[in-house]
């Protein structure tokens, strides 16, 4: 006999068990373990993590935060859990000037995976997912989590998902496709490709949301590196969106916050989804309740950082910071085509994707990158099966790190 | 024909409108509209949020966190998504010491109000939810949210909850039910009413839950306010405890880190829950897949500025702020008494839980508060329909203003 008990949430058990990072690290650690002496010259190029200092205008602010919360006339409790108003009136009037956002169409957060994550929470059941493949994982694997998706097969492809190829052949934008989805995860510039879409590719999305009165979850975390004038910044360029699309933003990429955590969603007022009684509910209204109740706003200082990244002088040192970047891109984009390797992205986002030398599977070039260069990539497997046979080199490093990856990489491929 | 469309979360329509804070700030600003030479006058014991400003060790650490990330060699990017060690590390050492809990067990994140929410995610459905009333708001809101309650009364009461009543009777401590509960949300010291659980107590909720099967979720938000030797100040102190329960705690009350944003779970790997196939899943390897995949780190400051809590400093100046507050609670308590009207906790909480004058409700009593003495309360219905007839003033702030609301209190009641 069964006996009662308390039940989980029996969803966690269809996740693959090795999520791809860990998988990673561990290997890293497995080759230092036999070669310790090889331990120093391990150049790391996997994890999309930034590496320069903040910027001096967000470390000013951070101090002033601080310091107003050590004296009692100036000391912030629980702060709006939306965010302060400082906060979300900058980031609409540096980053949504023009395109119809209101300040409280914006929500601040600790982190953009969380609000992707998240998000989830406020869509019911039997909603069609549409997923790029290769893709984040946690667009895939939140969903698994909330009993979106069947079981995954040995590829890790889950049942119930709608799965939106990705590969050379459409430079890695995914197509609208025949059959109706519901929610579509898009994120550009690409994690991991590097892909931009287009003013008409983006066009052609937001036509078939609204034509299918689907729901476009926009990922912009690495906007600040679009280089091109051409390609839209944010999915509210594009006319009708409003209608059909949330936007998230984050500070990590930008202003360095992968350790410091401030993120913001744009949920305009206007986007809306069905009642188990057919009526259309404000989405903005559901996430709001959903963040004043879960959620208890950003650390005060944080949110006095990330203002600060608007600011004059934070303006000026993220664009250097972009720079770096960008420049390490170009060099790693130049390294890989010379070594005669096939190179995509890296040139409106930090990371370079590139083909495996042929006859390589995504984790054999992994190995080889580490074993016989010491340098750690990411395999294009790990973002789904479409992945196969890529790999991610990540422009998130210093210039010298850089330098010494593009020796190592035509040293070992040409 | 209904068109086909992504569908919302309908639970979310299940909640009440009115979440009590947002009504509190509305009838305090709609009586400071029509009273503007009243404004000044008036005293926030409302919202249980912190006054005083944050100990000088944490203004100290925070500001070395900064100064870490300003420079290149020190700059920290994405932490551990369960917390930094040293942080866990410290949390075990001064807050469980001998109670067998292990730096791995403890999970850091920005608060306690997303812990018990999100907690949720790793559960599954049909479990009995067990609830207090009075009680914390968020519990019973998340709840609802995840589909876990039928539809409310007019009273805000949810068909599908178990409520455990609380009252003068039982000092507001529940009894364990006749009824089987899976899940039992325990909050020690209590908010909104002050009350704290005793050893024998707390062991016959273990033994309850040892012989149901059932998970108590239990905060222990407050713990720092305990004043008497004889209370637990977790629920690992029970034995059995490890392999039936999950504490929350915070740094939020102690520290004032209620805008700085700091709080954590303890789940011990011994708890365990039941999948779908009757198999059962340990807990904490479910909340450590979700933390992982939903949430990317506390901010690194901050968790240096929480780990400064625990310092030879911090912990000498968190005992001040707690005798400060608790120094506000005895004369809150003091002079409602000598009011004439029924008085419960502030002893070891910073909540003081008073009876209404005879006849009138928790809302009026919140009205008259307003109107005649200018002092903002939490009225007791607000946290549940067994809360009528009572009301909650808040420790958290200056001595001299809890002073006038003793004088104000006295003057308008007795």
């Amino acid at each position: 006999m069964i006996r009662h008990m308390a039940t989980i949430n029996s969803n966690f058990l269809k996740l693959k068990a090795g999520y791809l990072f860990p998988e990673i690290a561990r290997r890293v650690r497995v080759y230092t373990e036999q070669n310790p002496d090889m331990a120093s010259r391990i150049i790391r190029c996997g994890i999309g993590d930034v590496t320069e200092p903040l910027p001096d205008a967000v470390v000013k602010a951070m101090h002033e935060g601080i310091d107003e919360m050590a004296n009692r006339n100036s000391f912030k409790g629980y702060g709006p859990e939306q965010g302060y108003e400082f906060l979300r009136q900058a980031i609409v009037d540096h980053q949504f000037a023009n395109l119809g956002i209101s300040a409280d169409e914006v929500f601040i957060s600790d982190g953009s995976k969380c609000d992707t994550g998240n998000i989830l929470d406020i869509f019911g059941k039997g909603n069609v997912i549409a997923i790029t493949d290769p893709v984040y994982p946690v667009y895939v694997d939140t969903n698994v989590m909330a009993g979106n998706t069947g079981d995954a097969d040995e590829k890790g492809t889950y049942a119930g998902l709608l799965y939106l190829p990705c590969n050379a052949e459409n430079q890695f934008v995914a197509n609208v496709p025949i059959e109706k989805a519901d929610l579509i995860y898009l994120c550009f510039p690409n994690n991991p490709t590097g892909a931009v879409a287009t003013r008409v590719q983006l066009e052609s999305w937001v036509k078939y949301a609204k034509q299918n009165d689907a729901i476009i979850l926009f990922d912009a975390a690495y906007e600040a590196f679009i280089q091109d004038p051409e390609i839209p910044r944010s999915i509210f360029e594009i006319e009708g969106a409003r209608d059909c699309a949330i936007e998230f933003r984050s500070f990590s990429k930008n202003g360095g916050f992968t350790g410091v955590r401030c993120a913001y969603i744009v949920i305009p007022k206007s986007v809306s989804g069905k009642s188990d009684t057919s009526e259309r509910i404000s989405l903005h209204q559901l996430w709001s309740r959903r963040h004043s109740t879960k959620f208890n706003g950003a650390s005060y200082p944080v949110q006095k950082g990330a203002a600060a990244v608007f600011s004059v002088d934070g303006k000026a040192q993220v664009t250097e910071l972009i720079k770096h970047y960008m420049g390490n891109a170009k060099l790693l984009r130049e390294a890989a085509s010379a070594a005669g390797l096939s190179v995509f992205g890296g040139q409106n986002a930090p990371y370079v994707w590139v083909g495996c030398p042929s006859g390589l599977t995504s984790w054999d070039m992994f190995d080889k990158m580490l074993i016989e260069a010491q340098v750690v990539i990411t395999p294009g497997s790990g973002f789904g099966s479409a992945g196969e046979g890529y790999f991610r080199i990540s422009a998130f490093n210093s210039r010298a790190n850089v330098e010494e990856v593009c020796r190592r990489l035509k040293a070992l491929v040409a």
